[in-house]
């Protein structure tokens, strides 16, 4: 079959494709991740690019313009190669890029990490742990065998009543006592109630052990490099889940899952973001791979399944049965992760199929469990997941949030990476008066963050109504008719964009975020219904998931996404997922609270069953609610601003 | 390189060789053991074979006269292919014969299981189980995870605190349990302290679970196939430690592992002869290999070392240190055993250099630890092991007793296979007046048992002096000059054996057993001295090893190998490795016993730093010793015998 060159700009990378082969299968093999929401079935319009040269074929679309198509734009899954191509990918098209809350959660860490260590809450004992020995050498009167000498010398150390050691280690470990003069450093792994001398090490090398904590979320995967020695955070970085292309949403990946080698597939696809942060977060920190002794990832149960390789079918099928929510702890390797040659791998335990290990360290960092105080724990991801509870109860639930949060569904929508708006705030008739951009850069769309700011803010303006249709008097001109014959209100015109292209929202764009956040309130409310209790009983609301980190708490509750509660009571705690995978990695102490405190105690509401949650959903598809009274904050700043008494 | 055909006779096998190669080199490519004490270097004689057609070049030997050498005889391992070739290789140069033990250790295996079960001493709990399981289908009620119902299933069976299970099984667990409509079997296996779920099999397979038990010698390889639901023994095989072919001791075999790939080949060889006992005893008791769980193994210290592919190298060197004494339980599959996919291999613990697993496997099954009476075990094999103790204190040390107890350095000597004469009584002037030979053939040569027979025998009638030196008047004619020119007593002479050779016994040979029983005898003098005890302070003697099924107590006493105590007092255990093997693969509690109870307990005695040892071995080197009054019914006996009074 006769093939072409396609090349990507600004990348300059070539590769040879098949003549009829799309766009979007050319880009994965030169490696660039094009966003592909709808996973190539041409539906989303997010993998647009710019065919610069070169001969395509190509299938209609309702997502692109004459006016597009004549300046060479192209959906790259519904375009084919037809000859030698360069294609441009602009940035927005990219998945891929970094999302900046990684920062922030290292330095976050840094409150965290002082529950860890001599008279904290969490003794430090690092899930590997490297222990340098001075062997006494044998005499006759002392010959006792090189793997028990090995064993007394450690237990001079710490009290571990079952230690094993694999074959490999074994077969290594008499000429490594002796190589190394009988000085050498043991890596000792927690194996679930076990220790395992991972491996023998000769000489001191103590000093370097280092551990990477993993987010893994359905859309976007956080990975910190820790010292393990010290527990400090040297690395951060972060990338979106490629197994994006397969579906966006858990359900999507699972029914993937259940095609023909789609599980391996799926895996293969995690494992290579994985493995491609890993690198990158070693070489940021000039550190050697081989001295990264443990991965720990928090991630829900689906991706903890489709990590391991375990079949999630029936997480997705009623009464929704994951294989397992205590996955054994392995070596790295055996799912393809490549840290130092025996490194293990440990995964949060999970609760139930929709409520995973994510949740678990959300509650971990909280310390939810450690209050007598009722606390509300809302992590804000793909799915939107709640727990609540106490230090003598904990119920959860999941909410089908859907992807609006992080950008998804909302034409002008973007995750957090640079060229996001994350914050905005508006003025009369819809005007932007400040906003802040990701980067700094001129803006390329709106990040979940900057969506409920800009839906808040245009509601505040009379810009929209309760019901989220825009209001043509107050919009005035920003009001426009974009190309595909919708209503769309201008929030950055094309000059001002680093695309050139205005950056507007419809109508459309404003349901979809109504349904999320609906979805998530009344997940909420069901929950406190489910044991008798309401948001005037909670003490403490804690947000949580990346989106979490710019959430305008003040804007949140004006369209009607969290209560409206005193405001000190909210507290955005950014990515607990990864927070919490570090305390567990830094002390094993962490683990088994979360095992024997957090999973064990937490009871699951499934509200699919729930009549409440199917008969009030729709009263929350307002902003903020059909019963605005339940937002007394709102109704009155609503009231004040149509003029005192004025009727709503 | 030119080749040519070699055809092995009786066995009518013909492999290529190339020119040059030697008939012994050939042999193994045909799959025939040739005996081959010395590894190939001339030295032993023991590879005699006859060139009955075809050409060959030989090395010059002193073991072949012109007579011999005129008939075809030939040493293979000295003798090189030269052109196509006939070679016959007669029964006594042949390894690889079954010991006829293996059927009596099997019965006397009835009386050993007695102990296991309810409310006797060990508890029944094989170290892999099967537990047939018929879980509730998981509903919205009742959504516990497939891993954790399996788990609380066996849980309602058993209390194990730490469960484990591997990722592969993990990865079939969701469609096995479904396709099975819940009703599964789960393998449950004993790993060190944990339990792990080694395997979950659709259906009910519990009344199908079988292991292997294996006395791993230096120089036999014992194997017994065990019905694990109800622990009879269905089948018992065994055969040469093919090893021999690299060197007949544990020093020798510790040489070969130091030398390139050594270690390797070792290993690969005793697999080898594992999986072939393995699948004769499956193919003799119509047993599925499948269905075999689990192997145990007891062995010398290098024996588990060279199996599981670990250095033995400082075996050897001062301070003898082994690698390990407690090798951890791995899959059986990880040093390439062939039993059901996942079976685990479980190797008895060691005590110190030169005690290993097979001699605790005798503690076990004697029960020297479970009586206040004071216990001497002597296990023969090619090294002598010792154990002195009881239910306070245990005290053990090895012998280097040489080959001559299994036929080794003796002209006439013969493993215990067929042919081999195993016991026999002298009369007047060393004639033999009765003998019992294995499988009732025309006697072949002498095996252990029936060399102290003649020893002992020759003793009594005065054919030799307790120097070990002939008498020229007693013995009369059967006292002959050999080919070699030495003296030699025809015990059988050659019209009466299977070869047409005579059977006869040179000072030489008598001299090697005179070493053999002197480094025993003064171990166990040693041994008691080392703790101010004499042989009269004990009150059992147990002797072990498979050379220990046919000893003549009477003759041992008479020789000097066994102290001259009460008759009543000595017990013939058998092969105690293979029933503590068998024990321990029948109830975990056994090896707990073991671990906690025998080999904690068990203080290891150098006694190659013992001035004893050293100053007075050459007292033993006498018939029975230079001390007679040691042995007092031997000198009561031979006063007796040389007329009342007489002086000695």
């Amino acid at each position: 079959m006769k093939t072409y060159a396609v090349t990507f700009q600004p990348d300059n990378c070539t590769v040879r494709a098949a003549a009829g082969r799309s766009i979007l299968d050319a880009a994965k093999a030169a490696g660039i991740t094009i966003n592909n929401v709808c996973g190539g079935d041409g539906v989303c319009g997010k993998c647009r690019v710019v065919i610069r040269a070169g001969k395509v074929t190509a299938k209609p679309t309702m997502f692109l313009n004459r006016h597009d198509i004549q300046r060479g734009a192209a959906l790259a899954c519904q375009t084919y190669v037809a000859g030698d191509v360069v294609v441009e990918v602009p940035p927005e098209s990219r998945t891929g890029g970094i999302p900046h809350l990684a920062h922030e959660d290292a330095v976050r860490f840094g409150k965290v990490c002082a529950k860890i260590g001599e008279g904290a809450t969490y003794p430090s004992s690092p899930l590997v742990r490297k222990v340098f020995l001075e062997l006494p050498q044998p005499t006759v009167e002392d010959s006792l065998a090189d793997q028990e000498r090995l064993y007394r010398s450690v237990r001079k150390h710490y009290d571990l009543p079952i230690m094993q050691m694999g074959l490999s280690v074994l077969r290594r470990l008499s000429n490594t006592l002796r190589r190394c003069n009988w000085k050498a450093t043991a890596l000792l792994g927690s194996r679930g109630g076990t220790v395992e001398v991972v491996d023998v090490e000769p000489g001191n090398t103590a000093a370097t052990n280092y551990g990477v904590a993993l987010d893994i979320g359905t859309t976007t995967i956080v990975a910190h490099l820790v010292d393990l020695t010290n527990g400090e955070t040297i690395a951060a970085n972060a990338r979106y889940n490629s197994q994006s292309a397969f579906g966006e949403d858990v359900i999507a990946r699972i029914m993937y899952a259940g095609t023909a080698d789609g599980l391996s597939v799926l895996q293969d696809t995690v494992v290579s973001d994985i493995n491609g942060l890993i690198s990158a977060l070693v070489f940021d920190a000039g550190v050697r791979l081989a001295d990264v002794t443990c991965v720990v990832c928090a991630g829900n149960t689906t991706m903890v399944h489709l990590l391991l390789g375990l079949d999630p079918a029936h997480i997705r099928c009623d009464p929704y049965v994951p294989c397992t929510l205590n996955p054994p702890v392995i070596r790295a390797a055996e799912v393809g992760i490549t840290i130092g040659a025996r490194g293990l791998l440990t995964a949060l335990p999970c609760v139930a199929s929709y409520v995973g290990g994510d949740v678990l360290a959300d509650v971990l960092v909280t310390e939810i469990t450690r209050s007598e105080e009722l606390s509300l724990l809302i992590d804000l991801g793909t799915n939107g997941e709640l727990v609540l509870g106490n230090s003598e109860w904990l119920m959860c639930c999941s909410a089908s949030a859907g992807p609006s949060f992080e950008g998804g569904g909302i034409g002008c929508g973007m995750r957090a990476t640079s060229g996001a708006v994350e914050w905005l705030t508006l003025g009369e008739g819809g005007r932007v008066v400040g906003c802040g951009v990701v980067g700094g850069e001129r803006p390329l769309g709106l990040c979940g963050s900057g969506l409920i700011d800009a839906v808040a803010g245009l509601l505040s303006a009379g810009c929209i109504d309760r019901a989220g249709h825009f209001v043509a008097d107050v919009c005035g001109p920003r009001l426009q008719k974009n190309d595909a014959g919708e209503k769309a209100f201008i929030l950055f015109p094309g000059e001002q964009t680093a695309l050139g292209r205005d950056i507007a929202l419809t109508e459309a764009d404003i349901s979809n975020l109504i349904r999320s956040k609906g979805s998530v309130y009344m997940a909420a409310e069901c929950l406190l219904d489910h044991v008798g209790l309401t948001f005037h009983d909670v003490r403490n609301v804690y947000i949580a998931g990346g989106f979490g980190n710019h959430l305008g708490v003040e804007q949140a509750i004006r369209i009607g996404l969290l209560p409206d509660l005193e405001r000190s009571i909210f507290q955005v705690v950014g990515n607990g997922s990864v927070l919490g995978a570090k305390m567990v990695m830094l002390s094993e102490h962490a683990l088994k609270y979360i095992q024997d405190n957090i999973a064990s105690a937490m009871t699951y509401v499934e509200l699919s069953t729930s009549h409440k949650y199917m008969n009030e959903y729709t009263s929350c598809l307002f902003l903020p609610h059909t019963d605005i009274e339940r937002f007394p904050s709102v109704a009155k700043a609503t009231r004040l601003q149509n003029g005192s008494g004025a009727a709503e």
